[in-house]
């Protein structure tokens, strides 16, 4: 697959280097690793700090939300690999303004151990740090095994939860509360129809037929849960929506938040076509769409295909998802 | 290519009422022609009406772009084909708040043909319209004969410039006066890397080999000027610069907005590795960049490639460019 690329061992320094360079009134890189992105304003004092990550390759995730309530800082991994724990204990420093620092990424092996590094070694500089794995995909593992989820497009959605809170004055305790509840009232399920390929290889990721989808599959290349003949727009999304609904029942008068997120090639068209069946059915079904995001918010390069996301809010929850938040990528009045 | 639609014809409609039910806040359909939406707040009394149009497949240009800062209506033509002037003239009628209405859209013959013809019926219903051809495609004729030349993703910043005018109370006289004068000081150049398919063929648009890149080439699949093998990211971005820097020439210390536009399938991590290097030549030359603009503003469905646009900015121009814009999709504080 062609990319626009020099170096490939190059394009992520590459890319950091050209966002910074674009976006020099939000975001700046620390002195110690050239994957330290941060905000400008770096800690806030008395105001948690909010770091989130993971690998490259989901832009605008995660580098791209770090502004006003969203993210203070990100490491930023290999593509689609965790960042080491030297970049991740550098941001954590610069973003701590006193009240503490939140970590939340996708529930990823490699992701959680470095993560969890960092946060020993910046515990022992008396920096308290607490976790939100973000476990979205309802695909990835029974309800039972609710825990061993990957995270996947819906974390956006506990990200903004939780940087809404922070911005807001929460506490430590009470933004990993918060947006705990936001990933627990949250499923995610995406359907694949074309592969991506990493810079290094330029080789797809998988390989379907020219008339095949698969569901449930991770933003990485996972498998999935069912691969079968692309159907049309709204069998598609039925299926995608009856297995959330499976998962976590959702009764008239609840109000939710949608995301119909483009996982990179897939044309906007066709993730409004996608968003208008969802809309019909959750109305059909006496529920309250309190806010709508269609867009590429979590991508997997040039990967094809989307995810609906659909988290069940109440009264704080709808606080935090409307609060605003100015990043270079995202932007909320 | 596989597409995530019901059936071919219906794309477009289900679009627009996807679009519609995600933003109710911001958009609506007309009761006439189901292709013709607007802002929720239609005409608002004494401000220019701005329309921008076209046809579909660009998303988010031009029905993504209805707010306030922006524009107010956008009459919604088939895939890659303009709209009929009966939805131009109904979406006039709606935004017209007394001060007449500027159309703007990419000099194309059919756009041209119906909007001019919408613009006679208009003005036999008193409403004053005046006409912003967009001609930022460098690569498309010659400058000795720039008003042939094509219209591309530069659009979004003439449509922006006059959108923000007509929100600061400039007559329609202003408002054109402007935004030529935004056309007039900006060039764009682009390069595809693949094709895309329109719903109704599923066919690609064009073929490029394996290893092979074209210059120039239009967002419809539009010939280019010069096909070769696909090169690194610097040397495609500086054979972009270059043309648009011939074309027109820029000095040390003038502004610049700088917009790195992605074509629909490829990857933000490209765009920045592209973006970061005309910034670092732009920097070479002594040139200052006010403003970048990294993303996806006017796609091509699943095109790959990108094209780099350069506007030459005046005190004005910066006042315009600056102003906030919120919409469904581009948000600026």
């Amino acid at each position: 697959m062609k990319k626009l690329i020099n170096v490939p061992n190059a394009v992520v320094d590459e890319m950091i280097e050209g966002y910074v360079a674009a976006y020099p009134k939000y975001v700046k890189v620390l002195p110690e690793n050239k994957r330290s992105v941060v905000s400008v304003e770096t800690a806030r004092a008395g105001k948690v700090g909010v770091v989130i990550g993971g690998g490259s390759g989901h832009e605008p995730a995660f580098m791209g939300l770090i502004g006003r309530g969203f993210a203070d800082g990100v490491p930023v991994g290999n593509v689609f690999a965790s960042p080491p724990p030297d970049p991740i204990l550098e941001v954590t420093r610069a973003v701590n303004g006193g009240a503490g620092v939140v970590y939340m990424y996708g529930n990823y092996a490699g992701d959680c151990m470095n993560f969890d590094m960092a946060a020993e070694l910046a515990e022992m500089e008396d920096i308290p740090v607490q976790t939100v794995l973000v476990t979205d995909d309802a695909a990835s593992a029974p309800l039972s095994q609710a825990d061993r989820r990957r995270g996947i497009a819906g974390g956006f959605l506990v990200f903004k939860t939780a940087g809404a809170a922070a911005d807001q004055g929460y506490t430590l305790d009470e933004v990993v509360r918060a947006a705990r509840k936001a990933n627990a009232n949250l499923r995610t399920m995406g359907v694949a129809l074309s592969p991506c390929a990493v810079p290094q290889t330029g080789k797809p990721s998988f390989v379907l037929g020219e008339d095949e989808m698969e569901i449930g599959l991770g933003i990485h290349g996972e498998p999935g849960i069912e691969r079968g003949t692309l159907k049309t727009a709204d069998e598609v999304t039925d299926a995608l929506l009856e297995r959330i609904l499976e998962d976590m029942p959702i009764t008239a008068g609840e109000r939710v938040v949608v995301m119909v997120n483009g996982l990179g090639s897939t044309p906007h068209m066709e993730l409004f076509v996608v968003y208008r069946r969802v809309a019909k059915r959750l109305e059909d079904l006496g529920v309250s769409i309190h806010r709508a995001f269609v867009g590429e918010y979590v991508t997997s390069l040039e990967m094809g295909g989307c995810s609906v996301s659909v988290m069940k809010l109440d009264d704080e929850l709808i606080r935090l998802i409307d609060h605003p938040a100015d990043t270079p990528m995202y932007v909320q009045q």
